[in-house]
């Protein structure tokens, strides 16, 4: 006979009704998988008077956590609530009654994963938060599991839709910034307040995750080198695609030597690279292992049923672990002493548009600023303007951030001359 | 203190030389994660005498098969030596004497994986293969851990790396089948006698096993229609590419009402597929799930380090198993009846050429084979040829098997008309 796993769930919105709509309807399979019954016995709701049609039949409802939180009879919580502080508080709670927990919520595991993993494995409690990057590509699972055998040199990707969606459609219709953004508002990728997406913070956060799955180090989030993409235009875009690149916003974290540097930004992805077949809302994470070489994970980076599914499957692991009496095993134990390269060894080649009134000697100018940081060009393309101006767009050969910010700072003070964007370009 | 599990591997060709080398500078990192520490008792070797230079160090070679299967002290036995029977009859053996095993041998799974994996679980042993399927691409562990949560209604994609290679070439240089085979076959990803590889049938092997998998039926390879890419011309690639497509080998199981469809064949991939931008020798698989969607993983199909890393990442489990005391717990619980889905359900849209004789009415009678069938045109390209011949490529609307075959039928039995090839066309 099948024992039973109580669960309560904190959140009934769209993850959460996705969660529910998943257990009800793969019960018979899950059962099979995991040799053990799954009921939901209790679910945190706000309202209670609301009707939510006939998915919550047979499910008991709260406004209470303490129902949850308190019953001795729930063995795991699902959190797919959102918020920072309120969901922190009951996952502790929930950790140190003895619950194990399963989160979708990646602000709060950017910010306080640390320490909910270590209250977790105080408590001998399962914590996993597969949803939290990425929400239906199992990324964090591949990177802990499989490639366990594998030294990981490079994690970068595409985690935030919105932008991508946005990008996508800036280099399809050729629309602006602003129009885009509106059109992502009104279909509800973006939200009123944008900051969190367009700025790359979001993206940011998840990097944080990766970078300690990946490489077991802790970075925080004013480490990470954070540009979204309110300044990329359509004519970038354009000068892009002439010279063979799609952009994109990259977040990337990447060792050498036994230190890490992450950053998020736009990027020159090469039109061949895999990267650059992403489109719309999509989400896809590069792997690049000493042994394995480049793998990819592609799949949608959000939404109700793709989020709900990586819950479910971090409650099937659950399941396993406790049918198997192997819980309180964190999702990591890999851990190293965080370490930051220095500027001086972090190499990469760059795209900069530059903009100069149209006189002598100016060009030259220029050409003795990259000179004098030893930095070759490896592709030039200089556009006459209106108004007596020149549009100069380089990409450079690779060089380190240090030359970088110096050649950067040196455009900046130069008169007649204005840096109008610069953004990493990545190699094919 | 760590317990040590000694392991023992059969072959010291150019993936079992990857494995070693992979556990030897890994052994750090492997430990933190397993708990345990993992040493190499006794490799295989058909020459004891074979310089193999450092790597070999401090290993003992044996000649003699006994010396492992007999040698108590094995916990772990990794079979990367290849060949069907012999290998059949030492993992039967291992596992016979309690001996957990790791296999990378697609070829055996596929054959006798059932046999195998009952055999596993009624020795309470583990049995894992994921190195068999896309070598570095960790996609067997994707299907079983991460998506049990979700029903899978799809796989598909390029698990042979020698014809991605192939088309791939054809197709950015606009070389013949001819050229490109022997390319591959002084690069060594082409064997001597290609068959396997360009008649489909490497590719329909791989299909069985992640058929198992994802749907839990298993399929005989005389179920899955398989065709090769020696029927594919320039030409095809070429109208293809103006038509928005490209043609790769794509392995396809599909679910739908309780049954399964698989096939192998040339497909017309839309170019914005992400399945379009794999290039070379990388292989990629499309899982489309009913609550995630489509997402696809993307990697190596083969080498000897990609392939070594999936085999240690199995090894890895194992060990956790053993620390944890859960082995015996086979790959995919998962199982049902296996039905094949009837002609009549299984829909595609096709490509076909047809060559006719440049007279009137053909074209007619050629439409009036499509109408019969009720099947309708959703693009036609006719070109005239040299020698009084026309040349008419027609995209289909979708219909069924049935229809296909009557259709095909008709056309080869037709005066004046040849059939020159028919492929299936993939929706974007």
């Amino acid at each position: 006979m099948k024992k039973q796993i109580q669960v309560g769930i904190l959140g009934f919105g769209t993850v959460g009704s996705g969660v529910i709509r998943i257990l009800k309807d793969h019960n018979e399979k899950i059962g099979q998988v995991t040799g053990e019954e799954i009921s939901i016995k209790k679910v945190l709701v706000r309202n209670i008077e609301k009707n939510r049609g006939l998915i919550s039949e047979g499910i008991e409802l709260t406004t209470n956590a303490d129902d949850i939180l308190n019953d001795s009879e729930i063995a795991v919580v699902l959190e797919v609530m959102g918020s920072i502080d309120v969901a922190k508080e009951y996952i502790s709670r929930a950790l140190k009654a003895g619950k194990h927990v399963v989160t979708a919520n990646k602000d709060l595991i950017a910010l306080h994963g640390k320490e909910l993993v270590a209250l977790a494995k105080e408590n001998q409690c399962d914590l996993y938060y597969e949803a939290s990057v990425a929400g239906g590509i199992p990324i964090l699972r591949t990177i802990v599991d499989s490639l366990a055998s594998d030294n990981i040199k490079k994690v970068l990707g595409i985690v935030n839709g919105t932008t991508n969606f946005m990008l996508t459609k800036m280099t399809a219709e050729n629309k602006s910034y602003e129009e885009v953004l509106k059109e992502a508002q009104d279909l509800g990728f973006a939200e009123s307040d944008p900051t969190n997406d367009v700025d790359g913070i979001d993206a940011a956060r998840k990097m944080v995750i990766l970078t300690r799955l990946a490489f077991g180090m802790h970075v925080d989030l004013d480490q990470i080198e954070t540009r979204g993409i309110r300044h990329v235009k359509s004519i970038d875009i354009e000068t892009a695609k002439q010279l063979g690149y799609k952009i994109k916003l990259i977040g990337s974290a990447e060792e050498a030597n036994g230190s890490v540097v992450v950053d998020v930004g736009p990027v020159l992805v090469p039109q061949d690279h895999p990267l650059a077949g992403v489109h719309n809302e999509n989400n896809a994470v590069v792997v690049q292992g000493a042994a394995v070489g480049e793998t990819m994970f592609y799949g949608p980076g959000a939404g109700e049923l793709p989020t709900a599914t990586s819950v479910v499957s971090d409650l099937i692991t659950v399941a396993k672990n406790i049918r198997l009496g192997t819980t309180g095993n964190v999702f990591n134990s890999y851990q190293l002493e965080t370490k930051l390269t220095p500027d001086e060894e972090v190499y990469a080649k760059y795209y900069l548009a530059i903009e100069m009134l149209d006189k002598t000697g100016l060009f030259l100018e220029l050409t003795k600023i990259f000179a004098a940081s030893d930095v070759g060009f490896d592709k030039i393309i200089q556009e006459p303007q209106a108004s007596q101006t020149s549009k100069v767009v380089i990409i450079t050969h690779k060089m380190n951030k240090k030359q970088q910010k110096e050649i950067l700072k040196q455009v900046e003070q130069a008169k007649d001359m204005d840096l109008l964007v610069h953004f990493k370009v990545m190699e094919g």
